[in-house]
């Protein structure tokens, strides 16, 4: 071989993770109760593949996206294709070409792994688990409020109790970004994203940005905060299509309040989202631990229409990975509902038995003392040989058949 | 963008597919059956990252091998990686690197995507989803036996009647392979793994292969069929190798037929199972629909070692989409579980009364005809509105509460 790689040989990419059993366990819980909560509100699911032609995902980007890709010439076809960083475009091509014969509104539910490249210097990969839903061919507040209203839905089922959703309407400062030069957008918009407003304001004044459009951007840098922000924008931005776009908000802020999420709502009126297809009032999920948003979405109704079934449409994702992490530190993480697990020494008839009475069972070379510390050591509940049930505590058992009693002893009630 | 991709532009690659929603939910619910009978045989879910660095994954495989890779250069760090192929080298990783602390043996299990080229000329990439077990530091025959037990255990729980399992020995043909000169030797691997012989004699008369190599490669192609193949091959094959080698296959497969799967098993002794990493009893899973095996595995006891922590280990995966083919082939395959599904006009506040009761409920603009349009496209059960609950069928039921007699009417009881 003539390639020798300079990272760890030994570890993963930098950026993917391996991820241990109760790790599995754990994550599987998790999104089992998501894909559940997304189930009983009619949300059935689909399965996109890994990649997808470049130019097929990428008519839902923008430039800025399109460097969080990783992209491969398809070696049999040579076909420039990127691993999925987001399986929304995929639910809009499947929906305009599988699924058109049939009535809207589309209700479709994901679960899967994503990759993109961070943001930042190092611009490493990082894979992440999603889960999510979307809304296609349903308009109006009352589609909106179903996706945020089921968003909180799927944290509080996950067992999250402190969460904030914080609103935007990307309208805004999509409409004021079109009046700066088109060499300067995408540097503003990362400006503006971040809220970074001396880099802001060097941009644009860099190039002939209008003294309103500038005055404009800057305000939306501060426009962040809670209810009382909308009544301050309302007052800042007075053109009509600001008024507009401020009105579906707070429409959708209405109807999240009546519904008893108005504790929850923050809002960020300078958001942008990324992914260059939003188009309407958006969201992100918040809580304490990872630093970065749990989930997040919103409208995008231009995106059906460029697969060529144009619908209204609406949607989020939640990071399985991220969502884990704050359960973790409210102290709150689901746990994994298993079986007893038990260590049974190999060739002991009692083996079949207890796995019948859907015990899941280990078989380990003798004598008990091995199975046991096999037991402790992989978190087993007990071992067993010979008739004698040893929970991994100590306390024991005689038991040469799996009576009644001797299954509540292995079941440990 | 100056690459016009000359696939068809609104459908997943070529070798990719999308899974709609009734095929997305049956293949979970077989996945879930398969891993929930090797949960009960002690295997621990693990999730291994969807890329590798390519010299990682490239300890366990052979040049042929490689040629089914996707690779690709992280643009991050410039790394060569690789998508898996295989997930068995990650968990030799895993179990090198991460497991170390725990005794053996590790059970271990996975379910997920994988990606290669297909063989043949148009050598399109294939993504199909796994499902598998690696039992890891438990050498001997019971190891063989454990895990080609839950093999068939596997399909049996999933639903499959007729199936075979095809036994095999690499070792006979990798010993023979050796004796190749090693310019000859992957074309030669090539031709006995497809038994063409015509193909064989050519390559083997291209160099100076031994006649005796030449004769035991022939030999090899012809070694296939019922129990009686393992007597042929004892009186063809009298090198002390190759009666080690059959030896153990002999001692495997009587305890296979101990455990009651005689009926079940067929023989192929020219088979090498490619991957490079194989070394001794390994068998595929055949059945009638897909046209390929629904899976396989065999022991591979070097492979730990090239990850510095040298161990026996056995394991097998399965294709579960291929499994699903042949399932439905026999008229076999699982329903999978469903709530009942039910359209409710937009407003009506029985939605969540029948969400509460574990109903799927998708809300569709009314009235009440336009509700069970929707309820038929979709596969629902019925549509309500105004208390009225009305089946597909056209059997209908009044109702302004979901009292018990509503509630089984819902369910279809």
């Amino acid at each position: 071989m003539t390639f020798i790689p300079s990272g760890p040989p030994m570890a993963p990419p930098r950026g993917m993770r391996d991820v241990l059993p109760d790790a599995t366990e754990a994550l599987a819980a998790l999104t089992s109760r998501l894909m559940g909560t997304f189930a009983r509100f009619g949300y059935r699911r689909v399965t996109t593949p890994a990649f997808e032609y470049a130019e097929v995902l990428e008519r839902g980007m923008s430039n800025v996206d399109r460097a969080e890709q990783l992209r491969f010439f398809e070696p049999g076809t040579g076909e420039l294709t990127l691993l999925r960083p987001d399986m929304t475009p995929q639910i809009a091509r499947i929906v305009a070409t599988r699924l058109g014969h049939l009535p809207p509104p589309f209700r479709l539910a994901y679960h899967g792994t994503v990759l993109r490249r961070r943001k930042g210097r190092a611009r490493l990969a990082r894979q992440s688990t999603q889960a999510g839903i979307e809304l296609i061919g349903m308009d109006g507040d009352r589609a909106d409020l179903e996706v945020i209203g089921l968003a909180a839905r799927g944290l509080e089922a996950a067992g999250l109790e402190r969460f904030v959703i914080e609103l935007s309407q990307v309208r805004l400062g999509q409409q004021a970004l079109e009046a700066v030069p088109e060499p300067l957008r995408v540097r503003a918009a990362d400006a503006l994203a971040r809220k970074d407003t001396a880099q802001l304001e060097a941009i644009l004044s860099e190039g002939r940005t209008a003294k309103r459009t500038r005055q404009r951007l800057m305000r939306l840098t501060e426009l962040y905060g809670d209810r009382s922000i909308l009544g301050v924008a309302r007052r800042k931005l007075r053109d009509e299509a600001s008024r507009t776009a401020l009105d579906e908000l707070a429409r959708v802020t209405e109807a999240l309040e009546d519904s008893g999420l108005g504790d929850r709502l923050a809002f960020d009126l300078g958001e942008l989202r990324g992914h260059g297809y939003y188009t309407g009032v958006s969201f992100n999920l918040l809580a304490d631990g990872p630093g970065e948003p749990l989930g997040g979405g919103g409208r995008y109704d231009d995106l059906l229409g460029r697969y060529g079934r144009p619908s209204p449409a609406t949607g989020f994702a939640l990071d399985v990975g991220h969502l884990q992490w704050a359960l973790e530190l409210a102290g709150n993480a689901p746990k994994a509902e298993r079986a007893p697990r038990w260590a049974v020494v190999t060739g002991d008839p009692l083996a079949g038995t207890l796995r019948s009475a859907g015990v899941e069972v280990s078989e380990v070379e003798g004598p008990l003392k091995r199975a046991l510390d096999f037991a402790r050591a992989w978190g087993y509940d007990g071992a067993v040989a010979k008739g004698r049930f040893e929970r991994v505590d100590g306390v024991a058992r005689k038991g040469d058949e799996l009576d009644e009693a001797t299954l509540a002893f292995v079941r440990g009630e």
